[in-house]
């Protein structure tokens, strides 16, 4: 009765530093925003540490969202944090298990929009089927007029099943013939917060989304992903070059073949942006043998957020690793590394 | 050898928001200070997600560290950050393992300050006996003219032994007759921390330590500890109340049984505070059964960080869950609950 009474009041209120003060105001907080969405057994013990079922192997990831604004078209930080930290442990290999969940709040922040982020989180984890099972909340001081921040820390525990037969995907693993898939189209998360930023009014809007099911669909089929990684902070370019060091090869890829929304080109042409360095936050690539592509490709495409996935690009013999682009109008570019700053808090 | 001259150009650069990249700059921050001190095989593979040995059964935990000043008399931010961590599992009966490390840094923080936070997390993990396995790294704008902030996360990973006999400790297993024990003296880091903030000298030092010694010692000697928690933000006084509601029990404790640091004591009675509401990092109240008490005490005691363990209180049947303080004039106080701020970014 106590949380009822509680719950109505706190949607109007603001954080204040006492929310992070360890004592009565904490324990509301979290009772009544945290423990009211997350809800689930192991979370609802409330102790320090959460303890869970393991495995013989399991993969552990972290992962802190700074993403400035919090809300964005097709999403926000909470859907970011969690759709991050699924996907990290996804391309691992592993079955995305347990998120834990750790916000920085700075004093004044409305608990509403706390709670329209909170409620975002808990609806991707289902989404994503995982449990958020322990968390932690700070408080600090409002540093600008104008705003309170909001940042998100999410850690992750995923297990290897213990049948797997395939080896885990692995950069160095990738070899002359190895067909590259991306799942879909570039740029989106980026173009979308660059928009929201600049107040510019677009239809583009972030693909951030857990690849869950894509990629549980690949695994449950048995292939064997040579490499794979979700296209984030850094874009396509800075992945292939890192598979191309990893592997010690070269890798080809095809201009015309890069899937790019036309609303999204039209912004990276107008501001001199290239997509291949450009985050997302709801496409992989994968890399796997010749005879698996056009399995895998199916199955990807076959999956949620996976109809647009194609066929970029070929791994080669190479001197020397290098990732290089056949441009449309028939030239050969090398694709070098990401200098400098990139899009600051992005994700 | 890249390596090598980066790190020594490194060392006297400060942080820039292409640090945050995702870029080369961002790589070479990983390298050159993340991989140069945690150094371990999971580690170095530098994926997004580490896959290590799970267990049957797995204690999660994050917490994040907002502490300032980052550096304070008796440690840092990194020592806390591993320590905070480090002993939320232990507390939850499980053997601490792995350890992530995500980083908010603020554009224009020192490399050289990183570098010294970044040791100190080395150092203190390999006193814990654990291993930071994956970490993240975020930069955002500095916001104050004076200073550029920095925000650790640790998540933590601890194993439940398989043949763990005795239940896991929990608030909601404290029962009348049981012993309340505290591993040494209250209030230092608070006392220090809030020194370090008003710029007063003083020969108080925080008691940031991991607590591993200890608790491995108390289990290995099939303790049966019926609930024991880790004394930090909000202090004693708080948990003892929280022991009290969860199994629906009396605590009262004896006011010249609380072990208080002389120069602790006197800086509080200046100040005004009640060590029963202050925080520590290195110190943990345990509840035994009264046949196991003489034999914990002496576990404790003779555990690094452990000397100054007595026994301060015992568990009572109680109409309503209470904690009562017999103080030193034979008076008895209820020990209300903490309200308001307490001392803001203590960890």
């Amino acid at each position: 009765m106590a949380v009822q009474t509680g719950m109505m009041n706190m949607t109007d209120q603001r954080i204040t530093m006492a929310h992070g003060s360890g004592g009565e105001s904490t324990s509301e907080l979290i009772a009544e925003v945290f423990g009211r969405y997350f809800h689930n057994e192991v979370l609802d013990r409330l102790g320090d540490a959460a303890v869970v079922q393991g495995a013989g192997r399991i993969a552990l990831t972290t992962d802190s969202f700074v993403v400035t604004p919090v809300f964005f078209p097709g999403g926000d930080i909470g859907r970011l944090a969690v759709c991050g930290t699924v996907n990290d442990l996804l391309m691992s290999g592993a079955t995305p298990q347990y998120l834990t969940c750790a916000c920085i709040i700075e004093e004044g922040l409305p608990v509403e929009e706390l709670i329209r982020v909170v409620s975002s989180m808990a609806e991707t984890a289902k989404e994503a089927g995982v449990s958020i099972v322990t968390g932690d909340t700070k408080v600090v001081e409002r540093r600008s007029e104008d705003r309170s921040e909001l940042l998100i820390n999410t850690a992750g525990v995923g297990m290897i099943p213990d049948d797997r037969e395939a080896p885990l995907p692995e950069a160095a693993r990738c070899q002359p013939g190895d067909v590259v898939i991306v799942s879909g189209v570039l740029g989106d998360h980026h173009a979308a917060i660059l928009s929201a930023r600049m107040g510019i009014q677009n239809a583009i809007v972030s693909d951030a989304a857990p690849l869950t099911e894509m990629v549980s669909g690949l695994m449950a089929a048995g292939m064997d992903i040579h490499a794979m990684r979700d296209v984030t902070r850094g874009g396509l370019g800075t992945i292939l070059r890192e598979f191309a060091e990893s592997a010690r090869c070269g890798i080809e890829i095809r201009e015309e073949a890069l899937p790019v929304r036309q609303e999204v080109r039209d912004f990276c042409g107008l501001l001199g942006l290239d997509p291949l360095y450009m985050g997302n936050e709801g496409k992989a690539v994968f890399v796997v043998a010749p005879e698996d592509a056009e399995r895998a490709l199916s199955i990807i495409r076959g999956s949620r957020y996976g109809a647009e996935a194609v066929c970029i690009g070929t791994v080669q013999e190479a001197a020397q690793p290098e990732v290089v682009l056949h441009t449309r109008i028939g030239g050969r570019r090398r694709v070098g590394p990401l200098i400098g700053e990139g899009l600051p808090r992005i994700c």
